[in-house]
This record gives C-alpha cells, sequence and structure tokens, in this order.
C-alpha cells in the first residue's frame, strides 16, 4: 500500500568526536531544532532512536526523558530499536503513527553518546547473537571482515577496488558542516591505514561518535499547512534476517535488503533505475557495496564496480554517502539514519551547500542493525 | 480518532520466579504459542516489549533475535520501550502499524527474564532519572513509597486501607494457571509483612519475575477471517508526565494517566461507568489507587475506598486485577502489559476458568513506564 507521508522539519546537531551535552541536552536540542525548522511549538509524538543509553550514560527511560526535557510532557513519547538501524526504526514507526490517522504531526528523533569513553565495542557486538556469536568472537568490525573476506575471495575481487567508498565519503563530508571528518582522503591514504581486523582497514570503517537527528512527518495531505517545502516519504519497509550470520544460506545476498528495497520500490512505484542518490549504510566498505547489489544497482558481485568506476561520486551515476555518509560524516548509531534522512531533504530543499546535486527528485535510504540482520528501507522524493 | 482493531490470538507462559529457558527460547515460544492460537502460520511485524535484556542476558537486538529464533526471518520486527511500560508501547505499534494499512496481521510480544541473578534494583530504577534522582537514593520501589507516603499524609488515610489490593490480586492469582503467586492471603498477612520502603511492605510490592505474553491484532473488518472470536480494542493512547517525579506540580494527580484515560474514553466514545473490569498496573498498591483516581472510578483521595468496601473484588463494581495483576500473577516487565491485555481477552472470550467474570463487554488497561511517567492505556471490548 502506498505510503502518503511528507517530512516537513529536521534538525541536526554537529556530530563530534565527543561531545560536551548531556543525552537530555543534546536530546533536547535537536527536538527544539526540529521543531524551529518547522515552525512549530509542538509535535503529537516523538519517537526516539538510541541504542547505548542503558549503558552510556545508563538510562533506561530516554524517550520520555527528551519529550519532558524538550518541554513537551504529555506529549506521546516511545523508543524504538532495531540495534544499529534505531533512528529508521524510529522513523518507521512515526510513518506507521502518522499514517494511521492517530498521530496527526511526530517526531523522529535519534542520537547516541558513545565517544567521551572508552570505545563500546563489546557493546555494540550484542547487536550481533549474545550466545552464539559474541562469546566466539565475533564483533561488529570482526562480523564486517567476514563477510569482505567472503567476498573478495568469491568474486576474486582487490581489496583496492574498494578505496573509493572512503575517498567518496570523505570527499563529502568535507563540504558537509555538520560533519566530523572534514578532510578528503585519497586512494592511497586508504590503502596504507592501519589493519583494523584484515581485510579490513581503518579507513573502512565508520567512526565511534556523538550527534544527534529529527525528522518531522505528517499525512502528505497536510503538509502544506507548515512552513517548509514538503519532501514526500514514498516507502517505509522492514525486514530481518536470520540472526545468526552463519546460518544463512549466502550472507552476502544481504536478503533482508533485497525484501527491503523490493517492498519499497513497489510501495513507491518505481525501480532502482528512478532513483536519484542513495544514502545508503556504509558503516563498513563492503555493506555499501552489497546493499548496491542487494537494492538492484548492480548484479552480485559487482556492486564495487560503481565505487571503483567513480559512478558513486556526487557527478557519477548514482551519488551515494553525499552529505559523508556513515564513514565520514559520522555514525553516532541511534541518530545516523535521521541524519540521512535529514541531509535528503537538504538536499531536496536545494540546502545542501557544497555538495548540492544537480538530479535531487527521487532518493532511497538504508539502515541496517547488526550485520545485515535488520534492514529499513525509506524513500523519499520532492 | 476512532480505532478499529481486533485481537484474534493471545499467548502466554507460565509467570516464574525464574525461568530455566534463554531469552531467545522463551521469546520463541510465546510467538508460536500466540501464533497457534490464532491458527496461523506467521504475522508480517512483530514488535517486542523488553526492558531489561541489554543486561539480562545482554542482547541488544532482541526483536530480530525473536523472529528469527521463531522461524519468521524475513518478517518486520522492532524493539519498543517505554521502561516498564514496553510490552503496551509494543501494542501501542502494533495498532498503529494495522490501523496504518502497511502492516495486516501484527504482533505485540513482551518478555522478560530478570528473576535468575539479584535483583536488578538498580537496573529497574534507571527508569528514573538517572542524574536527578537515581543518585539520591531514589529506586522505583522508592519512588512508590514517596507517593503513598505523601498520599497517607495528605489524605489521612490508614494503612490498612490499602490492603485489599494485596488481598484482591493474589485471591485472583490463586485461580489462573499462568499466575506466579497460587495462594491466597488476608488482610493480616498484608499488615504484618516486612517493611521494605516504609511505609511499603511486602505485600504492596509486585514480585521480580519471569515471563513473556504476546497479542496479535489486525484491522477489525479483517478478524472475522480467524479461528478465534475476537476482541475489539477501541483506543489506544499514551502520554508522559514531567520525567522526575518530584518536579510535578502535584506528583498524586497522575497527569499522563488523566490525559491517557481521557484520550481512550474519547477514542471509544465512553466513560469510566462504561467500564466492566479494569486490568491496571499495580506493581505497587499506591499506583493501583492512583489510577483508580485519575481515570475517573474515584474522586481524589478516595481510589483506597473501591478497595476498602469490596469494589474491586470479582463480585464488586469494577473487578480490577482479575488474574492476580502484577503484584500476583506477577510483573515480568516487558511482558506485564501483554500478560493484562491477553487475560482481558480470555475474560471475553469466557476462558477465565475459575475467575471467569460475569460482566465482560468492555475493559480497560493502564501500563506505567517508571514513576507514572508515561502511561499507556488500553480500552477493548467484545
Amino acid at each position: 500500500m502506498a505510503l502518503d507521508i511528507a517530512v516537513v522539519g529536521i534538525g541536526v546537531t554537529p556530530v563530534l568526536k565527543a561531545s560536551s551535552d548531556s543525552l537530555r541536552k543534546l536530546g533536547a536540542e535537536v527536538i527544539r531544532s526540529a521543531l524551529t525548522d518547522a515552525g512549530l511549538e509542538r509535535v503529537d509524538a516523538i519517537y526516539v532512536g538510541n541504542m547505548l543509553a542503558d549503558e552510556i550514560p545508563g538510562q533506561k527511560h530516554v524517550a520520555a526523558l527528551l519529550a519532558s526535557e524538550a518541554g513537551l510532557s504529555g506529549v506521546e513519547a516511545l523508543q524504538v530499536r532495531a540495534a544499529t538501524a534505531s533512528g529508521a526504526a524510529a522513523l518507521r514507526v512515526a510513518c506507521l503513527a502518522v499514517a494511521s490517522g492517530q498521530v496527526e504531526l511526530a517526531m523522529a528523533a535519534g542520537l547516541e553518546l558513545m565517544g567521551a569513553g572508552p570505545p563500546p565495542t563489546h557493546t555494540l557486538a550484542l547487536a550481533l547473537d549474545a550466545e552464539r556469536e559474541v562469546p566466539e568472537g565475533l564483533t561488529l568490525v570482526g562480523a564486517s571482515a567476514y563477510l569482505m573476506s567472503l567476498y573478495l575471495d568469491r568474486y576474486n575481487v582487490r581489496y583496492e577496488d574498494f578505496a573509493n567508498f572512503a575517498v567518496n565519503a570523505h570527499r563529502n563530508a568535507a563540504g558537509n558542516p555538520h560533519a566530523l571528518f572534514r578532510s578528503p582522503v585519497d586512494v592511497d591514504k586508504v590503502l596504507n591505514s592501519r589493519l583494523i581486523v584484515p581485510p579490513l582497514r581503518l579507513y573502512d570503517c565508520s567512526p565511534i561518535c556523538d550527534g544527534a537527528a529529527a525528522v518531522i512527518v505528517c499525512r502528505g495531505d497536510r503538509a502544506h499547512h507548515f512552513q517548509q517545502e514538503p519532501v514526500r516519504i514514498l516507502a517505509s519497509a522492514v525486514a530481518t534476517d536470520r540472526f545468526v550470520v552463519r546460518d544463512r544460506s549466502d550472507p552476502l545476498a544481504l536478503e533482508a535488503c533485497q525484501i527491503t528495497s523490493a517492498r519499497a520500490y513497489e510501495q513507491a512505484g518505481m525501480t532502482a533505475q528512478d532513483v536519484d542518490f542513495f544514502e545508503l549504510h556504509d558503516a563498513f566498505s563492503i555493506m555499501a557495496c552489497l546493499q548496491l547489489e542487494a537494492s538492484g544497482f548492480a548484479r552480485r558481485g559487482e556492486g564495487w564496480r560503481l565505487a571503483a568506476e567513480g559512478e558513486i561520486f556526487r557527478e557519477g551515476r548514482l551519488p551515494i554517502c553525499t552529505m559523508g555518509g556513515l564513514k565520514a560524516r559520522g555514525h553516532p548509531i541511534g541518530a545516523s539514519a535521521l541524519y540521512q534522512v535529514a541531509e535528503i531533504v537538504m538536499q531536496m530543499r536545494g540546502q545542501a551547500g557544497a555538495n548540492q546535486l544537480a538530479r535531487t527528485g527521487t532518493a532511497m535510504t538504508h539502515s541496517i542493525g547488526g550485520a545485515g540482520t535488520t534492514i529499513l528501507t525509506h524513500i523519499l522524493a520532492r
């Protein structure tokens, strides 16, 4: 069934290595920022995406805390999670709420604070199977390294063919005022960066960092009541794969992504050929490659070609990560998908500054929970 | 806007002090149990309510894990949270999903494992403000003790006037095969039980325990396709209060509960007088009393009278906690609200056994996150 939702407000905070704000301050700031952008005093519901607040700082009732701190007590407020895709999960629920007619104005607000202390590598690994994968030493980085080595071996691809994923991300982040990394990198720098978990090197991996982003949605037929030019959400889909990576018949197929892409194209009445740009979940360069294949932009085993041949650059056939992506804008987990959506809206409003694309009619975005386990897809259009 | 949702399947596991099942096994069991009850092989989406899996056993991607373990990989699966009201939060999203037309069959599945180790008192306290309340020594028990002493003092009520909340709960649990506590208690036993946090005694407090419950919903006009006599959900509402209890102008007003009750009555086109029985959130006896007042069943300062005068018993004017409530059926946090809904459905189907009520036309249920911070209300009818 087709969706008729519009984004009427966005808010982002600068992605930082470590924010000096507390969870409540950062959350209230991004909520107020999105309200201001929309010209609103309040919304009817806030759905919060966050993965790590239970541990950092140690808070298990995040949505009500943020609503109260933003001066919106009374409002409906719930937290929604799908591990590293929690921001997209919050947007999914905001879309359902608005489409149901039960909620007129809904905000999806995502945030994460994880940069100040030691890297929360073990906590992040709990997106994987804590009984069957984590005890064997698997982490999110390790699972991605496993997928990449499978890929290089099966398709006989060279590691260096992936380098442009990082080059593109850093180039685009350099032109994005809210990005974490503002310096371009070249292929040599990527290839000579230190090994993290072989074959992954530093520039294949997104950073641990802090940030918050929010999006306000309403029904499409109500969108003209608000001050911003609305951007439509044409499709919203969620699917899950077998939880344990090695249980999947083909871990490189990214089946949940195939399912959500197909559902989203059907909802939107379009195909991959109609997508002008693509904000995908490049937590690791191999994941970017696999999403290009699972979503119909490349044949199996050939997703890397779009990078190697420069098609993913802003001038290419399918620009991806146009504001730096998870890799270089940064990946504050629960906020990342909402940065992606806010950036799509900036592109479509003509507010993308140095990174402004020429063609911004239609965009797709993916968010991934775990190692391809939960995938959420949204398609937006002007 | 009125809701048109139907419950077409329910599942519950026995509430136990400590289950021998793992999170994945318990979750898969309750999912399959609800599918069997509905005569279904699968649903289109599963929304999972859980509060503590991050710590017990240590898993941050619960919804996808349970979907996969139940053999439903591919399905939409997200976790929804509102601290101790997380099960109701999952039901709220299931209702929104179905009402949106985007999801045909949705399951809300809640579960919690917390009985095996030391009581997770500190972790549960993170439903309160971890910066402003917890460091001062407040816990969920402490916050309820604070509210009860305010109440006794302001309204000049005696502690013993609350005893029937526990007596009713244990009497009803005795007739409920899936309840944790199966022995009735009398007023003397309640009054002489040990002090926990004054003025709260043992029998004012719900137990730490394990359990899982699930509910399958679809649009009302589709409900006749399934094998069970459907039970309708007429209303679903969520509201939040100021996060810090002492910031509220009147902590005994339970403002979020006033808001959700009013919204729910409006959605259902009814008043408190139309409610035949009430599955409220009796995590502490004072909370039961405050909900009776905030929902229009008693004047402020007089909620205790419905207990003292026996109106809350199964033979009374407003039976509450008819299968034992959180107090005696047990309060496996993320599952509790879904036990409440499943028990309402059992009453309405005539499956409540020894506890079967005569009048089961309309029922209300509340679930509370934190100390009155997030409140969810659902109204069901035959």
